[in-house]
């Protein structure tokens, strides 16, 4: 559960400030991604479990009033005023899994502005992230085709302990088939997924035996070949699938992470159905991203599944999302900031997908298409059940493999943007829109 | 603290596999960074703490044996093992904030191989990613010089929570001042600092009423200039300083977050310093990093301090380190991979820092220079008690702005690397050891 204290100390100090002023009246913030975005064509919305669940969750406790009492920053009012804290407000979203534009508000949050810029922080670190790995796992299914099996194999590379649990938990919103994180299986019932590891054939007077042992101990094997020499090793697996089909067992299949990959592949699968065993699979790991994977089919490699780790769970590509949280809205009206570079659109908005692209209006205001935001928390309670990831999955999936062809493509810096707009009237308004009452 | 079931399951898969054999003997397994490392002359270590955090408190809880058993992959005996399971190996380490290289072992774990086995991924995880960080904050430090002020702006941008704890504790351990992080500076006891955000000003009727609101609830202000105009916003400040003045206090200093860095901060100062308020400081932000930085000051940019967020928390030019864990002995003696371009070297080994550099040996051998592993766990528990880290953030902080000159450039790939040698002993050691008893 994240705590109070995962915030930015400047949301405290700002906080402060406004509660000794009593400026506390309601205030609207957009949560959007700043375009341009490099490297993407789409995003995939992720986060807004954690984000409710963190806005309904939210206390200060006592270690934290006293921790921030040291600090010396704070009046005794405010450490009460903490005390009792609760999230009051009202959140629209974007659904997770739903693909999204950078510009697009993906959340909304109106609230009493205390209660608005204490979150910030924390909404962005996670809908940054979540948003981040669902879109990267979006491009390696694309470049893996929709009959192939990709699963996430990041978390000895991923950013810590809760960038392993989102990373499996938004490459399967996204449409992974499952993950090697054992806690993201049990937290969010995400199949997981395993083979062995070269320390395991080692572990054993030669590959032969390790591969008997480990095809007697796992009711479906997957044997990774190339501890020594992978030809050698393959050969050593079809000795042990023949052994378990006189059992009336299968070997699921083998498993390649180091070498040529591609040519690596085409002859373990001439081998393997020369040898009668068209059925068993090959997996194939090793630094694996959309690039290698595009590159791998495109040399001719064939696979039945992927593992993909370090470039999954790092974006390796893409970092970070340039996600920020903007005042849109407050008691004096619409506003903008106006820094250089960095013009926001003013006001409460909808985002309509239409048959011509998006539109990004006026709340009020009807387009042709459907509504991509809905309202999910009324005063601080969540009004949708959390949802069922599984079927969550199955949507995004569809989704994806439906795009148009231009959005599919996972490189092409030319070909054309998907067309994002905003309607007349938010135009007029943020023209109208003064940037504050600054004398400039 | 991070559960047992932060593994990959193959880690389970292989201990039930050890565990219904008995292969249960002392394994030894090192964990280092592959070579080559692009973009790092070197490395600063971290992530002990979190290791020995780990290993001592390492259970599975009820909870996780009914989340395994209802996977159908275990039997009730390997449960029943599991529920009593705790880590009694030894462990040899680098202490935190140590300047390292790749091919180097930082972490030595000897214990039972199921032990040794299970732990692996969140090793490689929380190692991976602290010791990325403390080192893109050493580089960060390098540019700044030692005479600025740096500090960690980036939660907002980290892959999760526990990426926004690690990457405050890492980038003190390097030599930062402090972190906008509150609950960082609650548990680690790091200094927390924090200005304001443009969502400030633009909640206050004009920017003077924001900077005069700021500067009256908070004892030490920084005034953020940028959020309609700069030069106005500067002469802004100026005016509250000045009352400030009046009244016995002082503005602290003004804060840049967009458009031209350099060419700004020189009007700033110059400006400052003709109003007689050369004690104002300049502190810079705004997507920086090392390359940023150097740029800036190159660039004729003036600023007392910077703050770091998105590049130093994902670690943007290098998102992932290639640490790895690997077999290199067992109870048939010292072992090593070779998977083309992955061969190991076996044995329990030392690293020497001497006067030509570092030497890689076997453990009992003794080189010039100073010895960089030291045991740190025995049968489970730690040796050593948790480090002060003020005064091992002092010891890093000296250590890199003591490095040669050819380490402290932060590009110029052509730079000749820091050498690392390999014992004759250990190279005869590798050169004798078979990989297996494969009969390849």
């Amino acid at each position: 559960m994240p705590k109070a204290l995962l915030t930015d100390l400047y949301e405290l100090t700002m906080a402060y400030s406004y509660f000794k002023r009593g400026v506390n009246t309601r205030a609207v913030f957009d949560l959007f991604v700043r375009p341009p975005v490099p490297y993407r064509r789409f995003l995939v919305f992720a986060g807004l479990e954690s984000v409710l669940t963190y806005l309904e969750s939210l206390r200060f406790e006592d270690e934290d009033l006293a921790y921030l009492d040291s600090l010396g920053l704070f009046d005794r009012g405010f450490l009460d005023y903490l005390a009792g804290f609760r999230f009051t407000g009202d959140v629209w979203s974007v659904a997770e899994g739903e693909i999204v534009f950078p510009g697009e508000p993906l959340i909304t949050v109106e609230a009493p502005r205390i209660e608005a810029q204490i979150v910030e922080t924390y909404l962005l670190n996670t809908v940054n992230y979540e948003t981040l790995i669902a879109s990267k796992a979006a491009r390696v299914l694309l470049a893996a085709g929709p009959d192939a099996s990709v699963v996430d194999f990041s978390p000895r590379r991923d950013h810590g302990e809760d960038a392993a649990m989102k990373a499996a938990r938004s490459s399967y919103l996204a449409g992974f088939e499952g993950t090697s994180n054992t806690q993201a299986g049990q937290r969010f019932g995400i199949p997981v997924v395993g083979t062995m590891a070269h320390s395991y054939v080692m572990s054993f007077p030669d590959e032969l035996t390790a591969f008997r042992a480990f095809a007697e101990d796992h009711p479906s094997p997957i044997l990774l070949i190339d501890t020594y020499d992978t030809l050698t090793g393959l050969e050593h697996a079809i000795q042990v699938a023949r052994e378990l089909e006189a059992k009336g067992r299968r070997l699921v299949g083998v498993r390649l992470d180091s070498g040529d990959l591609a040519a690596l592949s085409r002859r373990v699968r001439a081998r393997l159905d020369e040898a009668g065993l068209p059925y068993v699979k090959i997996f194939v790991s090793g630094d694996l991203d959309e690039y290698k994977i595009r590159d791998f089919k495109a040399a001719g490699g064939t696979a039945w599944g992927y593992g993909v780790g370090t470039r999954l769970g790092t974006s390796y590509d893409l970092p970070a999302l340039g996600g920020v949280y903007k005042l849109v809205m407050d008691a004096e009206g619409p506003r903008i900031k106006k820094s250089p570079g960095k013009v926001t659109l003013p006001g409460q908005k909808q985002v309509w997908r239409g048959p011509e692209g998006d539109v990004v209006s006026l709340r009020h205001e009807v387009h042709p298409g459907r509504p991509l935001l809905a309202q999910v928390m009324e005063e601080g309670r969540r009004r949708v059940p959390p949802p069922d990831l599984a079927a969550l999955r199955q949507r995004t999936r569809e989704a994806l493999f439906g795009l148009p062809e231009e959005l599919r493509i996972i490189d092409r810096p030319e070909a054309p943007d998907y067309p994002v707009a905003v309607s007349p009237a938010l135009l007029e308004l943020q023209k109208n829109t003064r940037s504050g009452s600054s004398p400039v």
